[in-house]
């Protein structure tokens, strides 16, 4: 797959941002594995997260842990789950997912489907809890 | 399932260990998902991720960080995966699995079996690049 990333970072393709910063984005998944499943991601474009600079990597997990309380709060969990995989996107990203049993986490499994209204409703949630 | 870490840290169960200092800990899966998965918690008894301290949490990720890049170089695979999801033991601890395809991140399928003398030769082999 192109590093479709590289175009939702330029706008190019519109997506449902949670946050935004000169350095960072993170925007709700597409294909989600759970209600509120959240990328976030730096604007510089690596690969492979452990390959990143470690002041990026830092702050990338710095605003993971923060993104991830609001989560919680935002949507019905027992707990945010937290996985970088990055064999499919050729740009270090961190998941961010709700979950309420492990299953939810389970990349091999199908994915949730949510209409544009849906997601910019969750987005706009998550968002008042950061 | 009670805090098996716990008996892991304070050595009253044998692991096969990685790297260890005052405050973290980092040992082999016994029920690894792939060659090398390995997890790393941090001594400091505190079940959620997030829930962490800021510092310690920081220094969670930082050490996360080292050790995935010497598994990287440890054990053949594409790169190295990262999952926290925390529902089994109620101790925050960080998954390292080295992937070579997406299956290897996936927690629900069986988990590989290795003897006790490969566990501690995989150890050795990645203690060898730290």
């Amino acid at each position: 797959m192109e590093n479709i990333f590289k175009k939702i970072i330029s706008k190019e393709i519109k997506s449902h941002i949670i946050y935004e910063d000169e350095y960072f984005l993170a925007f709700l998944d597409i294909f989600p594995l759970a209600k509120g499943h959240t990328l976030v991601i730096p604007k510089k474009e690596v690969n492979k997260l452990f390959d990143l600079d470690i002041e990026t990597y830092q702050n990338l997990m710095l605003l993971s842990h923060k993104l991830a309380n609001s989560l919680e709060k935002a949507v019905p969990c027992l707990r945010v789950g937290m996985s970088v995989i990055g064999l499919e996107v050729p740009h270090a990203h961190v998941h961010l997912v709700p979950l309420n049993n492990m299953n939810d986490l389970n990349f091999m499994r199908s994915k949730l489907i949510f209409t544009n209204e849906e997601l910019q409703e969750i987005a706009t949630t998550i968002k008042n809890y950061i």
